[in-house]
């Protein structure tokens, strides 16, 4: 080892899922939207002038926090913006979790979790999931040095009601909460209006899931003005200008359809009720999901096998190697000509005929 | 104060500059540049397809890592590219100086590099200036956690010559040494070639000022495979997906057009010896610029007041009310038509008559 690498932060960084990007596969493995993003955003896009690009943008990001506190009826000052919702937590776990104790979060949950720990040098205990993957709420009311958790949860899908959000809130009132609704658009009932009450709540919320611009790197989070002035005080400190010019102009536009936001997220679920009840067909059993995936398990079929099978016919969904959660697939909400597809293969599939297939592909 | 608000990191932020954005206004503050980008920008913009935002981009931003590997002439491993050079550097701040000794770097320089020492809680040291604002190498030798200058400095605008940046790099093998190069194609010898001879020296450079995309935050880092490595790997820590697909689209765009990149710095450089000669005439001295900017004082005037009456013609240059340097305002090189309604308000201006100016306006 060089003498200059004792110096070097040494971590064990997130692995981000697999993005293969070929023609006709069926990418239901990182839960992305199906459709495109509202008509506008294109629309926006084809106006935007390239030579306001020699320009900085406005490191307020203000056209786009005033969109979002218009649409979540907050003020302009409880809204923070940042590169998707991993930038925004990451600023978050940097400015709010800065204490001896341990920060609290489920043991199955978003595995950015203890990343983000780790490379901040926070100390941290995990909560365990009840048998049935649900979160127990007063596991998280013994004292620690803040609490997070999603909801719903991921990778389970399950949410928690708002008046057991508001539990864990009321008894950690000494610390930052942060509840990461990534999936809240999907069934679940968001905690934005808790922040009138509570100015510890953060509540982090993304573009790149209801409002299909994954690839476009937008999230943003609801808070108390004090708590936004931290966040904002930290992300300057950090980097002033993150939002780009054309990442404004199209959120904005994202934000302002919201006749288009409801109908594709209503689609959404109209699949997902569906998928629940033709995979029970097949014998499989899907949690009750709020989110816009499936954390789905067959009483005796191998998930890793059945992972493994799928990505030969090119249907990409997400498998765990981990303890509690390997005998089961995330798969998220695709279009039903999709979901066709994949329900297509399971009728056809049979365990251990993996392998004679592999050979014919 | 609330008992929550004990568990926040305090920071003071950096202040950006003032981002005013008025139709005929004349923007010399925050070092743009005064060109569209290259051609080859708006065209990608206008092919690109809205419908793949619903997808997360590569998270290693392949596409435009090999553009910028193969322009310096490096492997694609040894690049690393990041949300503007703000974020390069902030995550090379954590990164590599993760060390109980202080950092150094010079006392008159870019004035985020305290902020994210402060931001990570990193001790350090400044090294003075010379009278004549030069970098003194010798300061950088003894003991310390790791060195970062930029070259050309701002806002000196002084390029150091490359044989006295390795004789700081061979005085400090043992820790990390980051060149900050965000002007350097203005004029400076880039460290480049450096990189392939000391696995510790990392050279960060941006497409905000000669590759006029400041709205599209692009920075980017050559050094090492292993330093590289390391860097990632906090990047992957933090935020997986920081580059979005438009992005790494136009940005690829940009690195690609050598001939707009050549014809538009040489085009800043010649305006820049211009305006030299035509400061000086009017009894103004700048220092020796390697950079897209002038740093200018004059013998009698008082920079504030001359900054304010500038102000009021809506022509917006930089002015630091700092010690050492508040004598001098810093000026972007604008384009010719731009330089020459600046000089023509400076053959007019008299101190003293900017009260009577006030109220014309």
């Amino acid at each position: 080892m060089k003498a200059w690498e004792s110096n070097v932060r040494r971590v064990t960084p997130y692995t981000p899922g697999d993005q293969p990007n070929r023609p006709g596969m069926i990418k239901l493995n990182t839960n992305e939207n199906p459709y495109p993003p509202a008509p506008g955003v294109e629309k926006a896009l084809r106006e935007f002038q390239t030579d306001c690009l020699r320009l900085y943008p406005d490191p307020a990001a203000s056209v786009l926090v005033e969109a979002l506190a218009e649409r979540c009826q907050v003020k302009p000052e409880q809204v923070f913006v940042g590169v998707g919702s991993d930038d925004v937590l990451a600023l978050a776990f940097l400015a709010f979790f800065h204490s001896q104790k341990p920060i609290v979060f489920p043991d199955i949950t978003y595995s950015f979790y203890p990343v983000w720990a780790d490379e901040f040098r926070i100390p941290y205990r995990t909560a365990p999931l009840d048998e049935a993957f649900r979160i127990v709420k007063e596991d998280y009311y013994p004292e620690n040095g803040g609490v997070i958790f999603p909801n719903p949860n991921a990778p389970t899908s399950l949410a928690l009601g708002l008046a057991e959000v508001e539990d864990i809130i009321k008894h950690n009132q000494d610390v930052v909460v942060i509840v990461d609704e990534a999936y809240v658009d999907f069934g679940a009932e968001s905690a934005v209006r808790l922040t009138e009450r509570y100015d510890n709540l953060l509540v982090v919320q993304t573009f790149s899931k209801s409002r299909s611009m994954a690839g476009m790197r937008i999230g943003f989070a609801v808070g108390s003005p004090l708590l936004i002035r931290y966040l904002n005080d930290v992300k300057y400190s950090f980097n002033s200008y993150t939002m780009n010019q054309i990442t404004l102009r199209l959120g904005v536009e994202a934000v302002r359809d919201e006749a288009y936001f409801q109908e594709t997220t209503a689609k959404i679920k109209r699949t997902r009720e569906e998928a629940g009840k033709r995979l029970s067909a097949l014998g499989y059993r899907a949690l009750d999901s709020s989110a816009n995936f499936l954390f789905v398990t067959h009483p005796e079929y191998s998930a890793k096998e059945l992972y493994e099978a799928l990505k030969k016919e090119d249907i990409y969904v997400r498998y765990f190697d981990a303890p509690r959660v390997d005998r089961y697939l995330r798969i998220t909400i695709g279009t039903d000509e999709q979901m066709e597809a994949l329900y297509a293969f399971l009728e056809r599939y049979r365990p251990g005929l993996s392998q004679r297939r592999e050979r014919k592909l």
